[in-house]
């Protein structure tokens, strides 16, 4: 393993370049403008400022900051892995935007033979690379770039698929992507991590842990992620009251688990101190816990029980699962994906399981079938003619109940991990192809052999005095 | 003081779960959601993009992004207290906005015996947890995070009474909040502060320093606060003119207080060098400076002389008023907030007062009796049905004149500022419990006490050798 | 050269208090608030809601971000010059914002004799700071805080009269600024440089290098541009369909440029690996490729196309064109400016005149005379009036044919070209006023000169050595 060259001059730039032509070439082929951006549409009694770029642009640009910033940053804890981290984080999200664009295009915005293009695509493509970079925290500084590309072609189309077939078929209610997101994404890089076990990495790696500005960094990061992610949760929902509830129930969310997270990390230090690992990964629990039920009439307090819940379960995933699952079960998941989106994200499909159960209409008003689109009556049903009294706008549902609609959440939830687990397996052994330029053990966490990296810090005195004798 | 032990490994969650176990209750029984977040009240006649949250979301995220990003990168400037100034203000932050959402609730938001939430109560509480952070300067680095949430717990009720009394009864204008919440803010901070006195500290800390990279981290922070002040101050505004004249004087006001900082900064070092503490506060005088007054007619022109005036005075306090108090009041501003929330905050409230003597029909036209709501015609004065035909959304006011309103400023000022050092020196003596794990001088502004923090760097050389050997 | 005083104690507060006191009474006596801003001008028809702010706010806040952060961060990649990247960029800002409020006001916004000030002014007056940062970025490291403000000084009037005589005259179209921003920027910035020539430089100075911290923050600095970019591309466009496709065309180049980038960065290093200094800069040549055609139906792939070539172009560029134009025509272009705006402006220029050229109501529709309102039929044309069925607002335009409109931007470019390079040799011969504090050779690419730079960090261990021993 340790002779198997890492020099990419070659094979990335061939790889790339490869994709890029076919990528242009399907954008010329099959990508043009949706009804809000081409100008043939405009007529003279379209409001300009009616265009749906006003309601999507705001979260877009939020969620931009997430995707680069926040996990860019997030991902640069190692004390020599801190290029590798934000920056496989820039190239893997670019990357994963611009073929999730092409995928979900065809799957989700396809007609007339043409993708159709707007600023809710972009939206939907960084959803799917968020995927992507969740996935890619299991293997963070144990993968080449060229693994790291591969991994995004092959998981995005995983995961459009699988997305396509949970809305159209199972049609779930999942706005802030508890299943679709979190626990795709999760299982996914559990399972490429799984084919790409070390067993040398189970001992203590050289290079495996933090300095304190690397730490620093991490935690701008968190901050990132947590400052917009209310903005991530409701970027999807239906506009107004629904967006709005999503909004504050992120927040509450993860205000609670932040709070959670520092009484139990410091219970959890064998000196009674901080971890920073915890800062920067545990206090974001609670906005994956309120993900499938964010848009839901749970109540504030719900949503501050959820955080304080997914918060404890993330906590005690890393203390005592993560190891476990590295030491018997194969599984080295490098930042705790499985923590932090696996483990919340299941809490988080029980209780918008529970929150299915519970709505009725005098809880939520006629609305009720705005919000939960599957239970309106079915075309012909009486009570839809009732109802559109009520709401005109109102589309005719599935007639599902309140059961049914929570079954289909947790067929949704097993054919989700199901897929995932699957695709990541199958991916991970893709990504063993010696051709594609893993470290070896020794070069894990090191961004040497992939980055011109500047030589250590001399002092400056004795730069200073170089000057002076030059 | 040195025995004293700083473990928090039994207090600190003790403290935590029992506050979030009375929060989730809080929750349960009091907090429900406003007409715009609960779905019962969306009619057919709701448009939902008419929803209160797109008026005031944009402004809350970026108060978010300053409280979490911008306070905490600026508090992160200490050499080995990092970790503190940036986790602690997290820590405190969470926890000032769950606080303040019921307490000011409670004040401001309660009606048939529930608080009703939106995103305008986490904008009204992110002001409260701003007042605490700002305290938080006053005692950066001399502070368990334990007595950090004491004071959050005692100074969030402080400032929603006084924010209460003051709106309720005084009925100011204060729409930048330079004196509810920069003037409290700083003397409450003061008051703590004063009775927390170490008389060692004012000698040389060995760790009360600087690093080339936390003085890059601090201005960072600096830049968020400057980048989106605009938002903070105009937040809460009325919509329209107002609002956009509020974002307007607080650009004017800040860029003024920048270049004059610049230029103070280097006459005021005896090597003509700029120092980096001025860069990192004194350049954000103008936005506290311009703030009781950022939504009047005060012209561009006095936007910008307030932003030279606050730098001047903030300048000149960091440079000979600190240093005095320190050392003959006993008085240890950590971060000098006195100058850079206290002068400035001063000269905001005289500012405000001109600005309200000099307000007339002349210069607003009838919707002077919509800013200075105060100053419309009482219920049945003719004067009011006359302004009616023109405005008829006016609301009767309090028929006060010019005069009677700017009494009413001074008198909030002396209220709050007299409100907030006795609230402080309470607060300063429950902190003095030797229960809640002080630091001793030693380990004054050092991570060490409270976080596990990484060993120093060893020379990257070294490590390459070990793994080479291993 | 080595013995002229950098000492800047007298000299930058006399030249900042001089400016100072000239731009009050110059905002005093002729800066006033518009239609939007002021307080008269709101009637009981006006909705405050569609106060003009709402529509450029949130574009204004996003710009901010970039010119404070994302520059900042991106200038302050050398190793001992972390400080003057940030802080010079901080200061230059604030100071060009204030200058071109005036200056653009003067010939922009100016009408019964006041400058009328709203948010718009202030996205124009970025737009005008963009321009002198770039500038910056040819001679960075190499002149003092006062020689900057100098420069900005002058460029900013050039800046002014050239986008005034251009937009008037010319009349092009040009939403992203390719020829007015990029373009003028760079050649001005070389004309500077060009004059301000230092042999000694061209050998290798043992002060222009990186560290792995001051590479990362620079890494984060471009993620603010690039994240934020399709803002800067799009604040000025029309509202609708067309800002709509500014945004998705400047996500589309950057996105194609940066996967580009990476190939290239990887092929053209030696070792193959990836180098800093092109994640830093050629990622983002997208953004300016795009900017002459960005709000035109020139089709997504088009978009990716010119993001691929824009990135070949700049790399090639730092790789080839910067060393020659350094060692032969003595232009030594520190951030390699001419890659990433000028070549690609250049670039951005010819596809937009190919999208005029191709530009037809086929396309478009009859909003074709909306976006080219050059091309709108004169005012007593026949056809004017058939289109004004269609499209009641159409204003009556110049009747131009798309070649005329073609070689109208042609002009424009070289204009441009030339009354930048003109203004920049000229601005550069000032700059070498001994006056200027201008630092030496040896003390190029260091903060030492003008900051009081914190000492090198003793270890940890030895500070706690000290404390103990206290």
């Amino acid at each position: 393993m340790k002779t198997r060259s890492t020099n990419l001059r070659v094979k990335l730039p061939v790889f790339v370049v490869v994709i890029e032509v076919i990528f242009v070439a399907l954008y010329a082929a099959f990508v043009t403008y949706d009804e809000h951006t081409d100008a043939r549409f405009q007529t003279n009694k379209t409001n300009p400022m009616d265009n749906a770029m006003y309601k999507d642009y705001p979260f877009f640009i939020d969620i931009q900051v997430m995707i680069f910033l926040g996990f860019g940053c997030l991902l640069a804890f190692f004390r020599l892995y801190g290029f590798g981290g934000m920056v496989f984080n820039f190239l893997m999200a670019t990357f994963a935007i611009q073929w999730a664009i092409l995928v979900q295009g065809y799957f989700q915005f396809c007609h007339d033979g043409k993708i159709h293009l707007g600023v809710i695509n972009l939206i939907n493509a960084e959803f799917a690379c968020a995927v992507v970079l969740i996935s890619f925290g299991a293997v963070l500084g144990k993968t080449s770039p060229l693994q790291l590309l591969v991994m995004a072609l092959l998981e995005v189309p995983v995961f459009a698929v699988t997305e396509w077939a949970v809305l159209k078929y199972l049609r779930i209610n999942d706005s802030g992507g508890s299943i679709l997101i979190h626990l795709f994404a999760c299982y996914f890089g559990l399972g490429v991590t799984f084919v790409l076990y070390r067993p040398h990495l189970n001992k203590n790696h050289a290079k495996e842990n933090t300095t304190y500005q690397s730490d620093i960094l991490s935690v701008m990061g968190t901050l990132f992620l947590w400052v917009f992610w209310p903005s991530f949760n409701s970027a999807l929902t239906l506009k107004g009251d629904d967006q709005h509830r999503a909004i504050l129930h992120t927040f509450i969310g993860l205000s609670a688990s932040t709070l959670t997270a520092f009484a139990l990390s410091v219970m959890l230090n064998k000196n009674g101190k901080i971890t920073m690992a915890d800062v920067q990964n545990v206090t974001l629990a609670g906005g994956v816990t309120v993900g499938a039920s964010v848009d839901m009439m749970i109540s504030p307090a719900a949503a501050y029980a959820l955080g304080m819940m997914g918060c404890t379960a993330c906590m005690l995933g890393y203390k005592y699962l993560s190891p476990f699952l590295a030491r018997h079960l194969k599984i080295q998941d490098q930042c705790g994906i499985h923590n932090l989106h696996g483990l919340t994200g299941l809490i988080s499909c029980i209780a918008g399981i529970c929150a299915i159960l519970m709505a009725n209409e005098e809880v939520y008003g006629p609305s009720l079938y705005d919000l939960f689109a599957n239970r309106a009556p079915v075309k012909g049903d009486p009570k839809l003619k009732e109802l559109q009294m009520l709401i005109p706008s109102l589309q005719p549902g599935l007639g599902r109940t309140a059961k049914e609609q929570a079954l289909f959440q947790v067929a949704a939830m097993f054919s989700t991990i199901g897929a995932s687990a699957l695709g990541g397996i199958l991916t991970g052994f893709v990504l063993k192809l010696p051709y594609l330029a893993s470290p070896s053990d020794d070069f894990c966490f090191d961004d040497e052999p992939f980055f011109d990296v500047p030589p250590p810090l001399k002092p400056i005195n004795t730069i200073i005095a170089e000057d002076s004798t030059a």
